[in-house]
Order: C-alpha cells, then sequence, then structure tokens
C-alpha cells in the first residue's frame, strides 16, 4: 500500500487502476417498451424495406405516367376511374392502361400503375377523371425500401435509446434488441457518527447524506445503486458490508473514513482484504486528498471523503466515467456550461481544486461560488455544479470564463 | 366543430383549450429513495438544526478559547490532555479551565469548549499539550443551526429532486416527502395500415412508430404513457380506445387519420362522443395543419398527424408544456441549442414550419436539414432536434444563427 500523502494526480490515480481493472460492460434483451435511455449493445440490421412496398406521398390518383404525358390545363388527359385505394389495403387488380384509381397518402400503388397525380391536378366527372397536368414515372410515390434498405444499418451500437430512435426501431419491426445492462454499484457509508435519514437521531449523530446523493447520480450514469446502509467505524462492520458488495455488486463506493487522521481505518482494511489492496492512496485534488482506489476480488473500491459535497464532487471526477463505461454509455453525457465568474478565487498550491458554484444570469451566465466550506449541506441545495482550477492556477479572476460542471438533473 | 382550415396558431390554441381545460396536478408522498427526478409539492421545512451540535471543522484540540490567549510560538500555552473525542460519540465530561481534549472533524464539542486549535499548531508532549496559536471563541467551530436553522425551509416547492437535493432532504432527516405523481397519458394510434411493431407485417401494412416515439416523449415529460394500442378506421375501434383512455387516463394522445382527406374520421369522432367535442381543428403548423384538440369528460384529446416526426414535432409544440405542468415539471426543461445552419432554407408562406435538423460541429455547432419529407422513418434515427421558422419569415439564410429544440436523450 503505498503511504498516505503520495498523492496522485487523478489522471495518474486512473492509469494505475487501469492495469488491475478495466470495466467490461454485460448486456441483455429486452423488449422495445423498455428500452428509452438504454444503449445499443449491437447494431441493429433492417429485416426488411422501408416502406416495405411503393406507395403514394400524396392524396391524389395513381396512373400509369405514360398515360399522362403531354397532358397541360388547355389539353387534360381523361383517364377512367376503377377504384379507390386506402392505407393499409392491398390493392385487388392490375390498373391497366387509360385507367386510373383515387388513392390516399400512404395506401399501396396498385400494380401497373408507377405514378401519383396530386388531386389538385386533377377533377372528377361521371366516372372520368380529368388530368391536366403530366407525371414522369415514379413521381408522388414513396418507393419501397427508399427510406431504409433491407440489410442496412438502423442503428449502431453505442447509440442511446431516445424516444425517436427507439421509433425507427418500432419501424423495422423490431420487437426485442440487445442492450447494455446496468452495473450494480454498492454504496457503503461509514462513520459512528452516521443514521439512517428519517430515524431518530442520538446525541452527537447526524443523517447519513452520501448513501442518498451517491445513490442518484449512480442512476444518473446508468447505474443501479445498491444502498448497504452504514458502517460503524469497526473493522468487523466494514469487512461485513464490502464483502457483501463484493458478491452483489460490480464496483463498491464506500465514503468517510477515509483520511489519515485517527479512527479513518478504512483503506488500511480494505488493504487487508486482499491483493491488490490499496493501489492508490491520496489525491492531488481538493477536496479529494484522502481519497483512496483498491481492488478486491478483480473489483474496484472507491474511497470517498465524507462531506457530501466533496463526494459528489470527487465521484464525479473519478468514478462516474467508469460507472458510464459499464453502462454502455458516451463519455459526455453530462453537460458543462461556460460562465463568468461571479468573483475572484484564490486556489490551493499543487493541487486541482474543485469549487462548488451557484449558477446565475442577469448579464449572460454567471458562476457564483460557494464557500460555505464543504461540510455544509446548504450546499447541495445552492450549488448547480463546480468549477476546476488547474494545479499550475493559484488564482482565477473575477469575470474571467470557466467551465461549470453541472450536478445533473434538472 | 370548427372546420377544418380554419388555422389557428399554436398560441391562439392554447388559449382556446384553456377556457375548457386546465392542468391541474395531483400529488402522493413517496420514500426518499423513490423521490429523484421527481418535483416537490411542498416546501420541505427543516426540522432540525444541521450541524445539530457544535461540532469540530478540523482534526485539533478543543479548549477554551480564553486558555490560548497570547499563545504564539515564543510563548507557547500548556494544557492537560484529557481525552479524545471522536465523532459519533457525544462527550461525558465538561471540559476545566487548563484542559485541552484531543478531536476529529465532525466530532461535538465538549461542554465547556468554545474553540478548536488546529493539529499542525500543537505538540503533544507527556500528557501535556503545547499551543503556539491562540483562538478565538468560535474558531474553528461549526456552530449548531449555522449551515441550516430549524423552521427554515430547506428546499422549495417545485424543485426537481436530483441527487443532490435528495441529499439535503437526508440531512435534515426527512423520509418522506410529497411529490408530484406522474399524470397518465392514453396514446392511441389509428390507421388500417398499422401493425404492432415485431408482429407480422400484412400486404399493404406498416409498422406503428408513434406508439413508441409517442411513450417516449410523456415519458421524459414526467408522465406515464399507457399505450392503449392501435385502432382500425372504423368508428366503433376508435370509439372503444377514446372510451378506454377517458376512463383510465387524465390527458389522451390520438395520432393518424386527422387530416380532411378520405378515411379521416376522428375528429368527427371526437365531436360526436360528447361536449364541447372538437375546439380547435388545424394549426398554423408545418407539419401539423391538420392536428386538432377536442375536450370529452373534462379531459383534453390531442389529434396529431399520423408521420412519425411530424408528430413529434407537433407533440413538442402543443402537448409537451401541459404533460409538464400535470408533472410540475418546471417549463425548459428541455434544452435548446443555437447553431449555424449549414443550407438556406425556403419556408411555407403563413405557417411556421418545423424543420428536423441534424447537429455537427467542426466549427463551431451547425444545424443540418433533414430534407426527407416528413414520412421518412430515418429522419428519427438523424433528427437531433428542429428549427422554427416563424410564420413571418420565408427564407433563412445558410449560415444564420438559429435555435435547435433537442428531441431529448442522450
Amino acid at each position: 500500500m503505498p503511504g498516505f500523502l503520495r498523492v496522485s494526480t487523478v489522471e495518474r490515480a486512473r492509469a494505475t487502476l487501469d492495469r488491475f481493472w478495466r470495466p467490461s460492460p454485460r448486456t441483455s434483451v429486452l423488449a422495445l417498451e423498455d428500452v428509452l435511455g438504454r444503449v445499443l449493445a449491437e447494431d441493429v440490421i433492417s429485416k426488411m424495406d422501408v416502406p416495405p412496398f411503393d406507395r403514394a406521398s400524396f392524396d391524389g390518383y395513381a396512373v400509369r405516367a405514360s398515360n399522362t404525358f403531354g397532358a397541360d390545363e388547355g389539353r387534360p388527359v381523361e383517364l377512367t376511374l376503377v377504384g379507390r385505394l386506402r392505407p393499409g389495403f392491398w390493392p385487388k387488380r392490375r390498373l391497366r392502361s387509360g385507367e386510373c384509381v383515387e388513392i390516399s397518402t400512404g395506401a399501396p400503388i396498385p400494380p401497373g400503375a408507377d405514378a401519383v397525380v396530386m388531386g389538385e391536378y386533377a377533377s372528377l366527372e361521371k366516372g372520368k377523371v380529368r388530368i391536366c397536368r403530366a407525371v414522369a414515372p415514379g413521381e408522388n410515390v414513396a418507393e419501397r425500401g427508399s427510406d431504409l434498405r433491407r440489410g442496412r444499418v438502423a442503428l449502431q451500437k453505442g447509440e442511446v435509446l431516445t424516444p425517436v430512435k427507439a421509433g425507427l426501431l418500432a419501424a423495422v419491426g423490431v420487437k426485442r434488441v440487445r442492450v447494455f445492462s446496468p452495473p450494480r454499484i454498492a454504496i457503503i457509508s461509514t462513520g459512528d457518527e452516521l443514521a439512517r435519514p428519517g430515524g431518530c437521531l442520538a446525541k452527537g449523530k447526524i443523517y447519513d447524506v452520501n448513501g442518498t446523493t451517491l445513490s442518484g447520480a449512480v442512476r444518473e450514469c446508468g447505474g443501479t445503486p445498491v444502498y448497504l446502509g452504514i458502517a460503524r467505524d469497526r473493522v468487523s462492520d466494514i469487512r461485513k458490508l464490502i464483502r457483501k458488495g463484493l458478491r452483489r455488486c460490480d464496483v463498491l463506493i464506500l465514503s468517510g473514513g477515509s483520511s489519515a487522521g485517527s479512527g479513518d481505518v478504512l483503506p488500511e482494511i480494505v488493504n487487508g482484504m486482499g491483493s491488490p489492496g490499496v493501489i492508490v492512496h491520496g489525491l492531488a485534488l481538493k477536496p479529494g486528498k484522502p481519497t483512496f482506489i483498491g481492488v478486491l476480488g478483480g473489483k474496484p473500491v472507491f474511497g470517498l471523503p465524507g462531506y457530501p459535497v466533496s463526494a459528489m464532487m470527487v465521484f464525479d471526477q473519478l468514478v462516474a466515467d467508469y460507472i458510464r463505461a459499464l453502462s454502455g454509455l458516451p463519455r459526455p453525457r453530462r453537460l458543462n456550461v461556460r460562465a463568468r465568474l461571479s468573483t475572484r478565487v484564490i486556489s490551493a498550491r499543487g493541487r486541482k481544486e474543485l469549487i462548488p458554484v451557484k449558477m446565475s444570469g442577469k448579464d449572460g451566465p454567471t458562476a457564483e461560488p460557494i464557500l460555505k466550506g464543504s461540510g455544509a449541506v446548504t450546499s447541495l441545495s445552492m450549488a448547480d455544479g463546480y468549477i476546476e482550477v488547474p494545479i499550475e492556477r493559484e488564482l482565477l479572476e473575477e469575470g474571467e470564463l470557466v467551465e461549470v460542471k453541472l450536478f445533473g438533473g434538472a
């Protein structure tokens, strides 16, 4: 176990984890009505032509184009009306020369016909239709397969199934499709001071917040949170919940108890539970210095700070991408917003600093730093996201353009 | 029933509907773990002080500030160490003058103490702690209620419960909270030509797409879609499904069969089913001209075009806001993006035109119109959103800055 304070940058920490573990997503087959928001795990090949038959693009008359050649206002052509075609009904007879059939948008073109004269260029009188405009073969006809040909890729692996993309699957007759499965993420809060939200609060205790915030954040990355509850700062308690997490989940997220101070036993416990144990301890990040990464039973164990805002920011910097990768989601799902800084910010030397901000927008988007300290829970209701101050900067000026990483949701 | 072609603008259509129906959202009480993405239906008042006790903001020593007055590097003060305090444990004894206690971040300040000296300004030797920096009363202490005072509003009605906001509820001990209930939205596709996705496709039939796309779109507006299936173009069939929708849902969305052409019986049927029946028929919108709005049994019935892309755009323009209002969601949830138009666009006179676009971004965001015709389903996989050409414009120039309404999802 590398000693605490041998801090790594987030990039170096990731590179270290890469040597021990790579996300390998699972997939499953789902019914079309259940795929919204999921990510395609395979190319979907169309098994049919779309449209599946030649069909009328407008209301009018299906004709042989050659019958209309030369027709104009002054010299209309007269054709015999032999029927009517509506969408959903297959034509019963072949159209012969000199005949036409009334047709509605979307109805199949009958054999023998090859074009549609729009209603406004024709008039009906005593069973005869007067055509006053010539059409070319194929005119006003959507040809079979013109939209999507059988055997072609309808949607590609990796596409997020929005309502309209799910609609395309419906159009090509797909009923079930292979998508990435949500990874199961264990969430364990540690600390003698923590109580379950809503339970009674003994003296000296506070409610656990990270169980709620991290569960929500995991869900937004496409994962299924499995909240295993609160572990006291006791070796047996913590080991029990970690073992449970390793049995039931793909990734473990612990929070609290990772600092080098007294009573912070978490990294030692993880290290004693298997090989390689703790592989990173200490990040060049503020907040987040005591963060650790372990690997147990081939699964990653992330140890985040206990303070809720810190835990969320470190989750975002370090953990979120792995959960998205397991979910098959493309990287930049979360939205970043550019804004002007409302005030000068002085930052820690030698560490990347993350500062929660509130967005406002009188004269263009403005980011207002929330400097309540990472222990304040009201930051949670005020912060819309956070900004990064790079390692090499010690100061951001008032009015400087910054990129805000939004906490997602609204 | 106003005749077809007495077209209204979308704004006028909304004003007409307002006279007959207003969205009145329902609410329910949910457990904290189920509220992600929901909207608060009440102010949440904190029933407790946060933090619930004075606590240490740093690791160090809890002291009486008055004992440290005058202490500096040259003239340190010596205090007797009488114990250790960790988070989660309530102090057993009162601190007396001349004493100090070791304390970890987050632990309760013992009675008798009023400040914390950070560890780096103190050194321990044989039961005595040497303090080389004075502290003022309250220094390095987070006072009870300093973050959020009992009786104050923690979160306001109307807030969307993102992970961090749900976390604040946890922090103030809220276990259950009143949120808006998702409205139930009936979705009925009509047309003799339609078949259920994935079923077998008889000659002349196509798969129903709108059932899938509109269900997804309803879900993104916070509603629960209730897909009632496909109604043939027969009065009895359509009436049956509309009655079912009126019994089970808050709003009905029909698609297809609303044009004035032959076989389009939908608005007439709605008009015959009750009072006031159809209140708007015809929108000054392209696509979307044959759209209608009816009111039956005090519930709105929206009749959208049959073509999938058209149906989605009209849903977005006309229906989406009502479903969001019923869900308690704030209006501008969907993101609009500004982009340059890749090519000149000529538009219909006297109607607002909606044009599906694909986003790309070589030199800044670019919107490329998809001019495949609204019958093409591949538009569904290509279109990221659409642009509006206002009624008074007949032309948009290449390179013009346009606002793209994204179809949501990714």
